[in-house]
């Protein structure tokens, strides 16, 4: 008898083992988000969705209200050392000048297409005016389409040696798959170019065209051999950053995100304007402190900064603090 | 042997007739456009989405480019005799002279207040604009939504004695709900107020609050109460029509569209835009030539004009033209 007992005993022990351990597989096969770590941040993600969604919750959100906006350049990409964008204007402007020496006795392009790193460095905010404005606009919107189309597909970043588009953050892909998943409609909401980030916004996050939210200049329509054709403009310019973020989503959107993420002094704006839709919102910033993996800056940094008034601000409100150090098992698709 | 075959014919008689009575049956139920009589306005619509949609079609397009816009005023409602907007705008500033009657006192608003009509017909563009700018702007975007709602739910047409919101075209919703159920994207493409359509699209269109472009004035970012809010403002006015049209698909879309519906001049460029990428398009255009049951209006009327010089162009370019007295077998939903 007691051989017997502890026979069933090991055979039930055993058994339990192989359910729970089957159990542990099906839960990892079933994490929506499995290049997250446990924690905080993660469970932010995963208790919105559950609330907002689940059919009888008190938090119950319809969906056509579930609208998660996400920044781009630090949030859901690289932007270190320098923005894409800035990177793809100084290439433009070397494809330009090949085709049109004179580019290369005038100033600022002349400092550009130097190549001189100290001196690009010191170039100010009107000269990169300049330059963006020759490099964006006077050319139709297919052209430019095509011509951050070749930079894309080609430029490799200086440190990575990967395609810029292959330097986004595999852990907020994720977060959009879920979230779309789950009836939400998931937008870039960027400082950055719209013409610009629509060329790979499909592609890349899986987001349609028309769900880029984005710094934007005039077009004019014309005729040209009797087609109708729109020509980009260095006119009427909507800088998409700080207060033009919730104005852009007013705009673009007609409405309130559910959800929103950034990573930046010029993300406080829309994160404020998520959460005072009231109810449940989630918002989200991430924190460069990898140094390792990605790089690690705040407050002394020029770009993205993540200064002391934004996380005093995001601890007062409660918005939630991605840590790429210690939430994200890992940052790139292509990481080991 | 000649009484059965008579009966076997009979009863095969019978069971074709049967038969054939019972397809037709399903044949209506499965109709996508029941409001729509047999020509070539509606085949042009099955063949589009037939052509366009069908794997393995030479025509099949992806469906992220399955784009259709619709043109509002006169294309998918009632635009006679007045522009609902106008309608709303003249009542609006009723309310608003009751909080504040020395808004009676000042031109040209004393004039819209008086009810004189034939001293409202001489109102100026400029003056329209006055009234349009008090009865749109400087306020919240939340105060200015709760405007349009109060006076949507009430308002009625002085001859259809229906909400104005009651006035839609029960065609053009078969036509949006067909497409949409081919996986098309519908939008509202329209020279009216951006904000304004929002506040009933999904309602009345089934069209999200994203999928209105129209004409918009800039908002401001700010704080009340701790609280960030948005402001209408009467400056940076974007006016969606005409060139506007196409400017405003690639500002809000960032595509040229599959199907675009318009029924004026006001429409003339976002149908050529479509048109010319290439490819299976459709263009369609309303005919206002049903005084019976809507109106009959052409080069004469001020508003909704559908000139000489547009017929022409549809002619020359292949459009297709909407007859509302011979293509649509009923014009609202409501009709006997």
């Amino acid at each position: 008898m007691k051989l017997h007992a502890s026979f069933a005993t090991l055979a039930h022990r055993l058994a339990l083992g192989v359910l729970l351990l089957l159990s542990a597989h099906a839960e990892a096969q079933n994490d929506p988000l499995p290049s997250w770590n446990d924690g905080a941040a993660k469970q932010a993600i995963l208790t919105l969705v559950k609330e907002t969604t689940t059919p009888g919750s008190p938090r119950f959100v319809d969906p056509v209200a579930r609208i998660a906006t996400f920044d781009q350049d630090g949030t859901t990409w690289v932007e270190q050392p320098l923005y894409s964008q800035v990177v793809f204007a100084f290439h433009q402007l070397g494809v330009m000048a090949a085709r049109d020496p004179k580019l290369k006795e005038v100033e600022p392009f002349k400092t550009v297409l130097s190549g001189d790193r100290k001196a690009i460095a010191k170039l100010t905010v009107p000269d990169l005016e300049k330059i963006l404005a020759v490099t964006h606009t006077g050319m139709t919107v297919e052209v430019f389409q095509k011509s951050v189309q070749d930079w894309v597909t080609s430029a490799q970043h200086p440190r990575f040696h990967h395609l810029y588009t292959e330097l986004v953050y595999q852990p907020m892909l994720e977060v959009m798959q879920y979230l779309r998943a789950n009836g939400f409609k998931t937008y870039i909401v960027t400082g950055g170019g719209q013409d610009f980030v629509r060329v790979y916004s499909e592609r890349v996050y899986g987001i349609p065209r028309e769900q880029v939210v984005g710094s934007t200049a005039g077009t004019t329509f014309g005729y040209r051999d009797g087609k109708t054709e729109l020509t980009k403009e260095p006119r009427d310019v909507r800088v998409d950053d700080k207060e033009g973020k919730p104005i852009g989503i007013h705009l673009m959107i007609g409405r309130r995100p559910l959800a929103a993420f950034g990573n930046s002094t010029g993300d406080q704006e829309m994160l404020e304007y998520t959460q005072d839709g009231g109810g449940m919102r989630l918002m989200m910033l991430v924190h460069h402190d990898d140094a390792t993996r990605e790089y690690a800056y705040g407050p002394e940094s020029k770009i993205g900064t993540f200064s002391d008034a934004l996380l005093a601000e995001a601890q007062k409100r409660g918005w939630v603090i991605i840590s790429m150090k210690k939430d994200w098992k890992r940052i790139f698709a292509w990481e080991k």
